[in-house]
């Protein structure tokens, strides 16, 4: 998506040799125009093979923002998975997992409550960042605990010199991604 | 607004005397469609009056949608204030405050980038919840740190009888609320 690709030419920081900083249009600021084109790009990429998405799923805090935008244009509501179990809001009766994050190498639990995803989901994922894919594969574990169905993958940016996304493709999973990072300096686009 | 109102009627869970669980729309899973409704209705409220606002500043993660649905309304960016201090991704020039969360009963650091806030900014704060006011004093806090002017705050549900509502308005704070809870069993609104 050459919007994108020329945002993060433009702004993006890159602050370690794998670490990636969108903060002045995504990840802290968020440029809602440009979120908007990216959810039009997610349904245009989605929607094309009659996916019949009923759910999008993502995980907070810096997923919602996309994936609210992509919901729109599918007509379908988002589910967040929330980390941490310990909130007074949250249910007990939850489905989870455990992913580790690349920016912070920390665990981190995630969950969704039962209610919420059911073996009739067809679920698309959508999420920020796919680096290590270990969000990815916190998110389709839950989906596989609902029985629901896994119906695609769609990310803002991959970083293309990190293993997650060669492997989810290579096990099957349709994954979009709308700018794949191939290096980082000097920076190239595949 | 009574569409919210509605809403909270007919899907809310009260979980106890004074917590009211959203997440069928609005915490965990989020209907779109409502949210739509709901950044219009903030534009109706806070436009009105030719504020000027520049920005909509939240803190992760459930005032992160919200705050996206109203600032297509505006026209401005979203800037979302970060929990903890750790990401590798974060600034280490930031505004920072320490906020009380009233549901999990933590306390929470969050903060924001020098350079995504500055004393030509106007700021509408956006959030989803208003109890004892911890989140809104924690970014005004951060406001007046970056000297920018907080406008207004816009939040989705007031919890009435709490004390927070009552006492920013008291400070002279613009609050505007979309439904206010003023008694949770028989649910009553203001």
């Amino acid at each position: 998506m050459r919007l994108l690709e020329e945002r993060i030419r433009g702004s993006a920081m890159i602050i370690a040799p794998d670490v990636l900083r969108v903060d002045m249009f995504l990840n802290h600021m968020i440029d809602v125009e440009l979120l908007e084109a990216m959810g039009e790009e997610f349904y245009r990429l989605f929607a094309a093979r009659q996916a019949g998405i009923t759910k999008i799923l993502t995980v907070e805090a810096s997923g919602i923002a996309i994936a609210c935008a992509a919901a729109r244009r599918f007509g379908v509501s988002v589910l967040f998975a929330k980390k941490g179990l310990s909130s007074k809001t949250l249910d007990s009766e939850i489905y989870s997992s455990v992913i580790r994050s690349f920016t912070k190498d920390t665990l981190t639990n995630i969950s969704v409550a039962w209610r919420f995803l059911t073996a009739e989901d067809r679920v698309l994922i959508i999420d920020d960042f796919l680096a290590n894919g270990a969000a990815v594969r916190g998110l389709r574990e839950i989906i596989a605990q609902a029985g629901a169905t896994l119906v695609g993958v769609g990310i803002a940016i991959e970083k293309g010199f990190q293993p997650g996304g060669a492997q989810l493709r290579e096990e099957g999973v349709w994954l979009e991604s709308l700018a794949i990072v191939e290096q980082m300096e000097p920076l190239v686009f595949r």
